[in-house]
């Protein structure tokens, strides 16, 4: 946020005060900051009357009439006790006033248009020349507790939107009109693809039949590309020993992250927060030769990893995740080219998804001055973040590069993906780790028959099965591509005459593998036809007479407005050839 | 065990006492009873000598020597004091005569051949008449605690096998020699199938590449057959709330199979025991009409269940497994209808896995009579069992019943698979619940327009994949049939001339998913073949000078002498026709 607007949205609190005391006189003023969008206003309306949702507009309106008085700010530093007489009976503004004098700093009062708040300062010089009126709206209300503690009393919250042109703030609601349309928790309900219940627990989304068709997809599409970059396949356990993370040192530095352990007969376990030592112990159950590596291991991977329930969101940050996760065990002179073969299969994998347009790459390295946060070894670190940058250099990578945002024990590459709002989330990671085969001591045989250390590569596919369905389902605004939607064709047969040969047309289309939904319900065409498109289907085909007579279909589009009479082989060869691009 | 045998082979512990006493006069004997398959005798070497493995044959021709004596068993009646007298020296007797007073029972001396033992009696009359020498054989040695108390002193185990005739001792052997030749957890390792790793954790195995292929493929296996059968998939996590498990009771009933709680921002989770609740949270999430009935979910499902460490073995009693898990909501009406449904697809299921000839059915009720193990309502068993039976009977299933077997909460169907023992175990069942769904007050509307509520059915399609795997394991010895098989082929270039051609032969056939390896090692053509076998893989293929010039592969089969010579199309078609099949 540039000061200047920072200025106009904190000067636009001060007013929707101005026009809150004039309407509700019992009203006690709080905090009013300027905040990313707007601004808004803590108010308590205990003593009195209170706004409710339509009241806001009127209280617009009186904004804007009192902005015809608002040409300057005047300041003034006062005394503590006289700002306490000023702020009499006002106890949240008392407790700031206390603070201030403990903290042995000034109190500043400023005043425009008649209106004196308790304030830092950081206004426009003149409000009414400076700040478009039809640039900012009053949003919405909600409760806060006072100071966030919510052992405090609630108070009411007052949301405002302000920009500097009606232009920024009609696109701002447009965005955000559309960004709420895509959120992946409301059309998670509407398309039925998955549900947090309480019950079974807070952070466990539970995916429904149609949410779990998207999964499968996801999984093979994952599986699939793994097998074509040399990854093998294993499976393990999302428990293990205290001793396993003693070893890898997750319990001296990531136990914040991690639940408290349960008890099995005597010896403690902890649900895995990662799976890289499981990985380590799986190359370390037999010796190998140089001519093996690099060894790449692959799985979708339980992840468990502590959030406190008020930090939970949707699909997004979940209490257990499944990682499309992986590790490569290469020979360090290997590590260049292993690490291009994971970023191609990388952006592969984005570009499979659909999701290119959306990701960006980020290179983070380490600070070298930040001697605590990184593992301290100079060389290891210039060498490895010299063999990063090659490799993305050498296969025409575009990133960026972010200095103290490496790992402890080594560079990584951020995938980073920007969400419907416009901002940019870390969708996963691959990371270089010199540290970890150090700790759990593995060795191959190289060609000089000595002992030697490989390098480990963490990286994922395409991010955890959560995260990337979330992301999915907000790019696609629910409308999925064929072969990612979970009901990829509706049958519709126009009367109940026509269900026999509708369910003759279902039993061919499932045999190849085809979700499909059959709709023989009592309902009318039409509803039927409004039913497929409210849940976002690809195609639906329409089934009269005429189809009965001619065995065909008639094949209706969501993305199209055409409408066509096909064979079924002609359908068949249409929608496979489709899920094939 | 016949008694005539059982006293055979007690007779044949007195015979090995009698034996070691007289080569070993230090020993002490304690307790030798008959088992199984034989027989043994603990006995304390601490004051002097003690056999070894190699000692065995000799003591067995001792014991054929002294057989010659032995003609008839004398019994004799003693007062405590008079036996303490004999045994003497002996801590072990000594306690034993000390329990047998203190129970008020008498003392009894069994004498033959000159040997005296403290003993209960049940031996054959005449020994040297009944018992045939080459019928029994001593077998190995192992060490065991005085009455099986890790706190009292160990002693000497020699176990002896006895059968009643020489052909029965050798098949005896012959199948047991067979069966550990199958055993998994010797195959497990040899074929690097999985791989139990006690830093990462008792129990809890990790599938190796290979036995992660099996597993992927039992996955697909299990999905399209549930797919077929009108199930829709889910995914649901493996922990589950505190409130969860109040309601079904499980935090009641089950918790010695539950894993300690987790705590989790202050409130308690546990791992999973089962996933009944979460499919009928999954249920619950939206309302259902009679016509929607019967709804089916399936999930490949997490499962924790509390083992004691000297309880686990390899991959058939672990800690935590993933059952082919799934549930039925039906209305009543229509629940026969959907047993019959389910046996069809695990009967199928089994015949897919190769399994028939060694599973059967077990249709297991509750007893009447036995009214605290048992939901009690007399006309809900009644007629629940009723249509059980009649589902069973209809679809023409073999069956045995066995009263006193049934669930809690209703009647099931076993699953029963005989292991390479010859013993039987559960490999999985199929239930009836009426009384979850009155837990969870689960409903749905029928068509008078009255809510009522569905019955449950508990079913697995295949069981759960780490016992299924055992079995296949052990059933096939290893030699899996192709569509199984971790690895389906193995190329083996004769030289490194026909490298480049291998190459090409091995893209062609793993773009057809075909899971192979490409052996271009410095090893002779010999050894490779050697490597393949012993590995079992279904077929190699070989390559040298006129594979390449004919662009063709001689192809060999683990299951037959034959050996071919096709082209790559040819291959790829019988390969995959065998697959199919």
């Amino acid at each position: 946020m540039s000061q200047n607007i920072e200025h106009k949205r904190h000067t636009l609190a001060h007013l929707l005060a101005a026009a809150v005391l004039e309407k509700y006189p019992k009203a006690k003023l709080t905090l009013g900051p300027a905040v990313d969008n707007g601004f808004y206003y803590d108010i308590d309306f205990s003593n009195g009357e209170s706004p409710g949702d339509n009241d806001l507009k009127g209280l617009q309106k009186d904004m804007k009439k009192l902005m015809n008085k608002w040409n300057e700010f005047t300041h003034e530093e006062v005394a503590p006790d006289k700002a306490r007489e000023m702020f009499k009976g006002n106890e949240f503004k008392l407790e700031l006033i206390d603070e201030i004098e403990q903290k042995g700093e000034k109190i500043n009062l400023y005043t425009c248009g008649g209106f004196t708040d308790l304030c830092r300062g950081g206004h426009v010089e003149n409000p009414k020349e400076e700040i478009a009126t039809d640039a900012f709206k009053l949003d919405k209300i909600a409760g806060a507790y006072w100071r966030g503690n919510e052992k405090n009393p609630m108070l009411t919250r007052i949301y405002g939107l302000a920009f500097d042109t009606r232009e920024e703030l009609a696109d701002y609601e447009k965005q955000r009109e559309e960004a709420r349309a895509r959120d992946h928790k409301k059309l998670g309900a509407e398309l039925d693809l998955y549900v947090i219940d309480e019950k079974v627990g807070k952070g466990l989304p539970l995916w429904t039949p149609k949410g779990t068709a998207i999964k499968q997809t996801l999984e093979n599409f994952t599986l699939n590309l793994e097998r074509k970059y040399g990854y093998e396949h294993v499976s393990t356990p999302y428990l293990g020993s205290e001793k396993l993370y003693q070893t890898s040192g997750h319990l001296d530095h990531y136990s914040s992250s991690m639940y408290s352990p349960i008890d099995m007969d005597g010896e403690k376990y902890y649900l895995r927060p990662m799976a890289c030592p499981h990985h380590i112990r799986m190359f370390q159950r037999k010796s190998w030769s140089y001519k093996d590596l690099p060894v790449r291991y692959a799985e979708i991977a339980d992840y468990n990893r502590f959030e406190k329930s008020g930090e939970l969101m949707g699909m997004i940050r979940v209490r257990k995740f499944e990682l499309t996760d992986g590790h490569i065990f290469v020979a360090p002179d290997g590590l260049k080219e292993e690490f291009k073969n994971v970023c191609r299969m990388i952006a592969e994998g984005m570009e499979g998804l659909g999701l290119s347009e959306i990701v960006s790459y980020r290179f983070s390295k380490r600070d070298p001055a930040n001697t605590e946060k990184y593992f301290p070894d100079d060389d290891l670190w210039n060498n490895a973040e010299a063999i990063m940058k090659e490799a993305l250099d050498e296969i025409g990578f575009s990133y960026i590069e972010a200095e103290d945002e490496a790992a402890f024990y080594g560079p990584k590459l951020d995938v980073q993906a920007k969400n419907v709002n416009g901002k940019e989330d870390t969708l996963f990671t691959a990371q270089m780790d010199f540290l970890l085969p150090e700790k759990f001591e593995m060795e191959y045989v190289d060609a000089d028959g000595k002992k030697k250390r490989p390098v480990m590569i963490h990286r994922s596919t395409i991010g955890s099965l959560e995260r990337v369905f979330a992301f999915l389902i907000e790019h696609y605004g629910g409308n999925f591509p064929l072969w990612l939607a979970p009901t990829q064709l509706a049958i519709i047969p126009v009367a109940e005459a026509h269900n026999e040969y509708a369910e003759e047309v279902a039993e061919v289309l499932r045999k190849q593998n085809l979700r499909i939904e059959l709709d023989s319900s009592n309902e009318s065409m039409g509803k039927k036809i409004r039913n497929a498109k409210k849940m976002k289907l690809p195609y639906f085909i329409v089934i009269g007479d005429k189809e009965v007579e001619g065995k065909t279909v008639t094949l209706e589009s969501r993305d199209t407005d055409s409408s066509e009479n096909i064979g079924i082989k002609a359908l068949i060869d249409k929608l496979v050839a489709e899920i094939e691009r």
